[in-house]
């Protein structure tokens, strides 16, 4: 037995296991898309004190090795030891909080009859065949099924040794059209729905049985190593030599680690069917599809609708056979996510006007009701989930997700994911900061740091940063950047707004989504100008909702057929060459806006 | 320049070619599935004499290579040679009789509206995308063919560069649901149709565009030497390790070598549509589906009805996306080319009642009109194929096709397909020789050959021969062979009219397919027994029902859903325990029969 000390204070102790299966076993998931046998090279980490044995250094250079780098899975301590765990991790939400799945299982309460996937599991007994009655085995079940169904030529030449190992007892899963796997009875049917946002990737494990979601995890996409948002990462792909080949290895690695990671405890069963909800780009790139021409005018995706392909053909490491059904897009920056999102949102059957505002990397914004449905997007840029900000992180454990500041006393209090020392702020918290920061005058409305001001504001390298821990600081830069991506979304909707016709007032209801954990202090995103002023009571926050629109797909047939309708509704316009969007935009630069009087209310 | 001389006598002129271009020069097509790549190793061939260079082995044994054998694709003359021609060539027709071609022309004919091939090739001016109306490439497409099709993800990945590279203007190939692939304006389609024999393979190259089959080609099927008949390959592919991936090696590889073959002139397309004709255990083989059960009793195949599956899954070295539709089988013993058969016979249309054989390696009968079909089979053996004969050989050039007898003379006269010196027996050819010879007195009512009454009884290791020339000649154990075989499909018939409750009499049409060339000798098949007492202007020969029924589903969409119908249709009657049809056989063990009353008017 050896102790192990991790760098973030926990002490494990190992008794002959792995790093990496110790490290699981204290929820501390790192990405193995390989599922721990040493040949996908990303359980990486620093061992910083102490002996051990690696079996296998696969992708890891000579000069990682110098400094201690091993494979989590390949080694086993030889005494005690300190390790370094890497800062990306995945994070898997085991209890789902009932606030969280109210959006999935809403549709369900009002009509039980919607909760239906396309894949079922079909006992079936079989005659066998006598001489009297012979039928090739296919055929037997054909009518048994009494469907006239399809099958892969792999999965046919299995049947007859299972057929009579099973003696003529089996059960199939089924598609509507198609056999794609033959199961044990007892044999659990899971799905999975897959979030691929330009930062963030967040996948749920489905049980397909009981329609319920049972484990949700994410972690960064592994794309950020080439560029922030799709318009650097298109440039990637196009430019270099394999880049699209690399950068759907990241993201399909990226997937198959989350599934290894939530499916290591559900080997009862199978995964037979994948969502994917995803912005256009993240979609191209997924299917290994050159998403160059969504650059360039007039911003062309190669497809919307996406014909539904296999497992195998998406590399995901599940049953080859399993469909995988990606959410369809409506133009080259608006994409599945946003459908996903307005399934999830429920705005689609609703009478009044409402506003949709996903914030991402992308900030998609929708308005309408049930009778149309227009849509535009802009670049807000990943601070909002953490990325390209000092001291950015996504909404999980150590995340600042609050902030209030007392002037009279120049203090601060913070909340922070999990009750722990904080290791970085959220994208919550950053609007918190800069709202805080900005009523009690400490940023001006340009939104610079007053030096002097306050006791925290201290000047390092040049610039201003207001300190919050040892490790927590916004900068200068950091709060440009954040006016910068609430200036982007303002504009976003102001400008759709003029363009449908419609002020601010008819809007009765706005729903927020985005990676921000658990909520979003509203009133404070109203003052610094990111929203439109409207009461408070009109906004609703409802979190992931790209994840959420794929957990109803995969839930239900009859909600992906209402997915399709409601991209085949949707209409697309396009801001990037609006004057009234660069005006808007400049204008919003502001603090909250260079137009007081649209948020007098505030002042 | 070097002269090559054959072991057959040809004397060729080489300017820098291998060997292989220089015979397929002169119409000698050596199989080479690799298309001369020097990596199927199946161009072998012996050089007796000269010098030459061999780039590559591969594939030919130390001893082997001793012996002077190369593979012709990699091998040039250095001097003047002489090589030894491997028996086993493809045999390319390029100029298809029309008494051939009858049989497929004649439902369209009757009917033009018939041509409508699955796979087509349609012009497509796309609307380039605007800012205004952005369209993503793959819906654009949608949109201007007006339907919901498919596409895979490699193709679709293509899509973006062949739109703008073409400006827009685009030919596509579609089947009913799903683009297979984008071609040059002026790119021909084919399709092949495929008759998987258990002896013979044979294709027809098809132009889809002008509905017009262009060559045929056969050759042996490489399965031989692993068995002679469906059982001897079952049991090969279930008692040896990778004993199915073996056979399925050798068809796939044999059609490969075929198409590659008749292809050679057809650059100018692509073939995009596949038929496979064949027996239900062939068909197994040919898609690695494991034929196990087919021989033990009840005789299940794992499937009658193929899904249509494509030609990569297939391993057939053409457009990977191409279809290939397999006929449907009705059960263990009567499969695809046997309902290909009736398709092309046109009983299934017919009031009267007709009779309908299939004299391959098994012999299929089929008895009905347009309101029922009844088949049964009968294990003929592969001897009307040339197989199991001592100088068997298949229906081409050098092939004694008839024979007839002088008593008086003691002396014969045979007719050589392509009018050349004799190499050896095709099926005609054979049916001939034992029916003159009976009927000469030659051989007794039991098939022996009566020692002292022909000169041409030669008693040869302990056996008796009738000796035809140099090389030629057939020996007592053939002509025992031929007497089973023809017993084997006189009593499959007699035991099925029984079945059936009809007599000879009722029959008024009786169609008779095989490889046996351009004909067969209706009144010498009656002498021997091998066919009901009919007159015989109710006997037509269709010759290879199989490939052309094929040919019809490869041409006609319609033809290939009244191929669906008509195995729908047909009742499968098991004889392998019925005692009658022993005694039958037994019975017909004899020329012409046991029972003479049943042949009195030939007698």
């Amino acid at each position: 037995m050896y102790k192990i000390r991790t760098n973030r204070g926990e002490i494990f102790e190992t008794h002959g296991e792995t790093l990496l299966q110790v490290l699981q076993s204290h929820a501390i998931y790192l990405p193995a898309s390989c599922g721990g046998k040493g040949i996908c090279g990303r359980c990486k980490l620093r061992i910083v004190e102490g002996k051990s044995k690696t079996s296998s250094f696969f992708g890891i250079s000579e000069d990682e090795k110098k400094l201690g780098y091993v494979l989590a899975c390949q080694t086993y301590p030889e005494s005690d030891i300190i390790i370094e765990v890497p800062e990306k991790l995945i994070t898997v939400t085991e209890r789902i909080s009932a606030a969280k799945l109210w959006l999935v299982e809403k549709p369900f309460k009002d009509n039980p009859s919607l909760f239906e996937p396309l894949v079922k599991k079909v006992s079936l007994k079989i005659e066998p065949p006598t001489i009297e009655n012979s039928k090739a085995d296919f055929e037997n079940i054909r009518q048994t099924l009494n469907k006239k169904i399809s099958i892969s030529r792999k999965l046919v030449s299995l049947l007859p040794e299972f057929l009579r190992k099973n003696k003529w007892q089996i059960t199939v899963v089924l598609t509507e059209k198609e056999i794609i796997d033959f199961i044990e009875p007892d044999t659990k049917l899971y799905g999975v729905a897959v979030d691929i946002g330009t930062t963030t990737v967040a996948i749920a494990l489905i049980d397909l049985e009981e329609g319920r979601v049972i484990d949700i995890a994410s972690c960064y996409n592994s794309q950020i190593s080439y560029g922030d948002d799709v318009i650097t990462r298109i440039i990637y792909a196009v430019e270099n030599k394999n880049g699209l080949d690399i950068l759907r290895k990241c993201i399909v690695d990226d997937i198959n680690a989350l599934i290894n990671t939530v499916f290591m405890k559900h080997r009862d069963g199978k995964i037979l069917y994948v969502t994917i909800s995803a912005n256009t780009t993240m979609a191209h790139i997924f299917w290994g599809i050159n998403p160059k021409y969504i650059r360039e005018e007039p911003y062309t995706p190669v497809l919307n609708h996406y014909p539904v392909w296999n497992a195998a053909q998406a590399k995901l490491l599940i049953e080859p056979n399993a469909p995988v059904y990606t959410v369809s897009s409506i133009a080259g920056y608006v994409g599945g996510d946003i459908v996903a999102g307005i399934l999830a949102s429920q705005m689609y059957l609703q009478e009044e006007i409402s506003l949709f505002i996903d914030i991402g990397t992308n900030g998609e914004v929708v308005i309408g009701n049930k009778q149309w449905l227009v849509t535009a997007s802009t670049s807000a840029g990943p601070c909002f989930e953490g990325s390209g900000i000092s001291c950015g992180m996504r909404a999980t454990s150590g995340a600042i997700e609050s902030f209030s500041y007392n002037k009279n006393s120049d203090s601060f209090k913070i909340k922070v994911i999990g009750d722990m020392p904080p290791s970085g702020i959220c994208g919550s918290g950053m609007i918190d900061i800069v709202s805080e920061l900005f009523s009690e005058g400490i940023i001006d409305q340009k939104g610079k740091l007053i030096k002097g001001f306050s006791q925290w504001i201290k000047e390092v390298n040049d610039e201003q940063r207001f300190i919050i821990s040892e490790n927590c600081y916004i900068t200068q830069a950091d709060i440009d950047n954040i006016i910068r991506a609430k200036a982007a979304i303002y504009a976003g909707i102001s400008t759709l707004l003029e363009e449908v016709g419609i002020s601010e007032k008819d809007i009765s209801k706005v729903y927020i989504a985005g990676g921000f954990g658990e909520f979003i202090n509203i009133k404070k995103a109203l003052k610094i100008g990111m929203l439109p002023n409207l009461p408070e009571n009109r906004f609703q926050f409802l979190g992931n909702t790209s994840l959420a629109g794929a957990i109803l797909c995969t839930l239900s047939y009859q909600l992906r057929e209402t997915a399709e309708e409601i991209a085949d509704k949707m209409t697309y316009i396009d801001l990037s060459r609006s004057k009234k969007f660069m005006d808007e935009y400049i204008s919003a630069l502001f603090l909250p806006h260079t137009d007081w009087e649209r948020f007098k209310e505030l002042s």
